[in-house]
């Protein structure tokens, strides 16, 4: 129990997301397990509840949400035996806005409307300023790649390149595909998007990493000002984050929100 | 001439959003036309250009955009012989939001980062207080479809219905289905708008008409937080405006940018 707390206490002091589970009623009741992307500290007693219930809170994580779960005693959905009480110790995501570019203020601001700590980093110091950008969390003048290369990212982070530039945008990409963010997105025609690709395969990158990028960046919606932009970039952040496709809910048919929901586990 | 000042200082004083094309070269250089969605007064001396020029400057006035053209002399889209001169006089688009819900703070901001005016209405005046949403341009305490009855609309305008109970929404989007708004959305549940349909379906509402009303309301991203739901309806605004389908454009081959076309006349 003393390792779950000082487990708990290094992720608040690091800011780490990480998930506390609580066994409230059943066989074991103040049994604990520690969550994160990391690692799982602590047992319910059950491996395949640990399993389930672990599942149930990284997904409630992504929400910061918190809220109290039934189970059976092998983490049965349909079991109500278990009660687990599931709290979520998430700061505010990140988002990481490379190029300090006039539709950066825009995504900035997007950035912060979805409570995000929101970083600008160009490497060109007369553009990345705190006049230019008011509501950024913290403004970096450094090459993108390098900053990025230490910077915290975990799968709640977004990452958006508006660079635009191969000489930023290629090293840049390296460094995000090797990361766990949730997001990456960069900014460009699919001309531009076309010859990074290329750079990137040379280099070494693989199919299946290039298809994490979203480029051309966003939703599919016209969008033509800054700020039209930087919607369909939020609306593309949300989507990928919960596996949705993006039309209009009028002509698709399934779940009108995200329910993230814990494996089936046989009873 | 004289008249399209007259009716330009009109449009001005009334808030109508207006386009006023000057021919700068060509068979007729001053030549004016003053174009609205209500009416178009001038002649640049030929129809199929004043055709072409008055499609062209409608698109342009959604975004409020200022730009030359050129056609040839009756409006050939490859022709260079004349140049036009659009310039859009528009006011903010206007938002309506109905139902002083928590939600509608999310929505009252998004629609002010899109550059919206934006109007809160409620019947209930508890709700509806500048406390509630402070960045709303106006708060006003009426039955939303008594107020709608007078309020004004044109084709950029967007309606978001949030109120969600039927004794506000069917009167509401009866008469939110007689106005040019160029969004008409509505929160709900799937099942809770097909009691709607059926509802105004009764009421003698066309297919055509039910067919503009957005339900369930926005993208589908999985939107749950306030936030979320908010950025879903900014970009389903955005991505009807221009015709676009949503979806991601790293899985769509179209235009990135929405790029208004004027007609294509035969040469």
């Amino acid at each position: 129990m003393g390792q779950i707390y000082e487990a708990l206490k290094h992720a608040i002091r690091e800011k780490d997301a990480v998930a506390l589970i609580t066994e409230v009623q059943g066989p074991n009741p103040g049994a604990k397990v520690l969550a994160s992307d990391e690692q799982v500290v602590g047992s319910l007693g059950d491996s395949n509840l640990d399993r389930v219930a672990t599942a149930k809170a990284l997904d409630m994580l992504q929400h910061g949400a918190i809220s109290t779960v039934h189970y059976g005693p092998r983490g049965e959905e349909e079991g109500t035996e278990v009660e687990l009480f599931i709290q979520s110790f998430a700061p505010p995501p990140l988002m990481y806005v490379f190029g300090a570019v006039n539709l950066a203020s825009a995504v900035v601001r997007i950035g912060k409307f979805l409570g995000y700590r929101v970083t600008v980093c160009d490497a060109r110091k007369v553009f990345a300023t705190k006049e230019r950008f008011p509501e950024a969390d913290e403004i970096v003048v450094q090459w993108p790649n390098e900053f990025l290369e230490t910077a915290k990212v975990d799968r709640r982070t977004a990452i958006c390149i508006l660079t635009h530039d191969p000489k930023f945008d290629i090293p840049l990409l390296q460094v995000a595909l090797k990361t766990k963010a949730g997001y990456i997105g960069a900014m460009g025609s699919r001309r531009t998007h076309q010859k990074r690709v290329d750079n990137l395969v040379e280099a070494g990158v693989s199919d299946e990493e290039l298809d994490r990028i979203m480029a051309p960046l966003g939703l599919d919606i016209g969008a033509s000002q800054p700020e039209e932009v930087a919607v369909a970039v939020a609306a593309q952040i949300i989507a990928n984050r919960n596996g949705r496709p993006g039309g209009s809910l009028k002509h698709s048919d399934g779940r009108i929100h995200a329910k993230p929901e814990p494996e089936k586990v046989p009873g």
